[in-house]
């Protein structure tokens, strides 16, 4: 368990000599190890090696290692956090996955396009990837703290995507985007002036833009219906950067 | 354990509501129950429904039913052979999962391309795709019985993709190509005016051919060399159709 995630899960950057992103996959609350380790495996194998668990169950657990299989590297470098809060608190683009039947309205875009978005980021930004609990995903608080949502285009008669297949596919759309690197960034994408404004500093705004809300009686706390969630889709949707902040 | 894939295999076509193409996966040895069971989940999320297992090694068994979750109606639905020549007899397009590292120089798509391919077929044609064994793939003899093939791009540091993950990533990329039905057919991919010959007469032709050239001494039979390889990949690349057969 540690609380400064910033000096752990940079140690193990991928090499220089693909083009590369600075993406970390985070996994909030997962049940089985099997899962676990079943995730290092796949991200392994598309030169991925930043892996977060969020409050784990069954952690460490030996069904962990066995299914890492070559991966007990990426598995043993994992960073345990406490709260999802710590988990991307530096991140500066975080992208959730929601399957399509329980997301609130929000960006959405398929694990093919993520990889795009992934790759039209500044080099040295920090992106997280979040994946659910195996039997519920994402909660709405969670989900609110993406500035996209990504979603896997499954059979209708059957949808449910094991946990390490999702970190799987994710994973390989952004392995064949880093290939790709002489294909041309997506023109809706240009490279911004300012830094963006790192999750932490936008919580922060968030806190305090209830608080003030709520002292100039905007809006009653103790009833605040939709405005929170709308507040926060709309600031995702502009992604700040630190000089609007 | 049946030798009459035909009727077992066909059972459960996926709807026509998607555009779909009749492909089945093929597990060669599978060693591992969990991973049969892991593949017809993966399989069934992306709506593919045909498996076939040639030889599974402790088959059946309840880790497989485990992992399989809610797609255990696609592993009940398994058909198990005990040779390659049944699960793919009756196939028009036969396609290998091959590593980089050990394929045979073959014509070799990668796991998009291949849906393409599989799309560019004509609709009623029966495609079968091979995955091998968890430890060495398939070996040379079984590669050489494909038209194709394919391999995931796979990172140079750890390429050890599990079983069911490829059967994953084959599954996707069928499923994302299945979604864009009005794209464009490639242009190198004229519907061709014959039927293809199916695998199995394919298979008397070449046993035939081998018979006659060791009849006119063309080749010593004892030392073939690489004569029938070259002769095997030539007629995969050149794919008769039944009249030419």
């Amino acid at each position: 368990m540690v609380d400064d995630l910033n000096t752990q899960v940079n140690n193990d950057k991928p090499s220089p000599a693909v083009d590369s992103r600075d993406v970390r996959m985070v996994l909030v609350n997962p049940s089985h190890p099997g899962n676990v380790g079943g995730a290092a495996r796949a991200m392994k194998t598309m030169a991925i090696t930043q892996l977060v668990l969020v409050a784990p169950k069954d952690y460490p657990d030996p069904r962990a290692a066995w299914r890492a299989a070559g991966a007990r590297d990426v598995l043993e470098a994992a960073t345990v956090v406490e709260t999802l809060d710590v988990a991307i608190g530096d991140c500066d683009l975080i992208i959730g996955t929601s399957a399509r039947e329980r997301r609130i309205p929000w960006p959405l875009v398929d694990a093919r396009e993520c990889a795009d978005r992934v790759y039209s980021e500044p080099a040295q930004s920090k992106i997280a990837i979040l994946f659910g609990r195996e039997d519920s995903g994402l909660n709405n608080e969670e989900l609110q703290r993406c500035h996209l949502h990504v979603h896997v285009p499954t059979s209708d008669a059957y949808s449910s995507l094991n946990l390490a297949m999702a970190v799987q596919i994710l994973s390989y759309e952004l392995r064949m985007r880093s290939l790709q690197s002489g294909a041309a960034t997506p023109v809706s994408e240009d490279p911004w002036d300012e830094p963006f404004a790192s999750a932490e500093d936008v919580e922060r705004f968030h806190s305090h833009l209830a608080q003030t809300l709520a002292d100039i009686e905007f809006f009653d706390p103790d009833k605040p219906k939709q405005l929170l969630t709308r507040l926060r889709r709309l600031f995702a949707r502009v992604r700040l950067d630190q000089m609007e902040l």
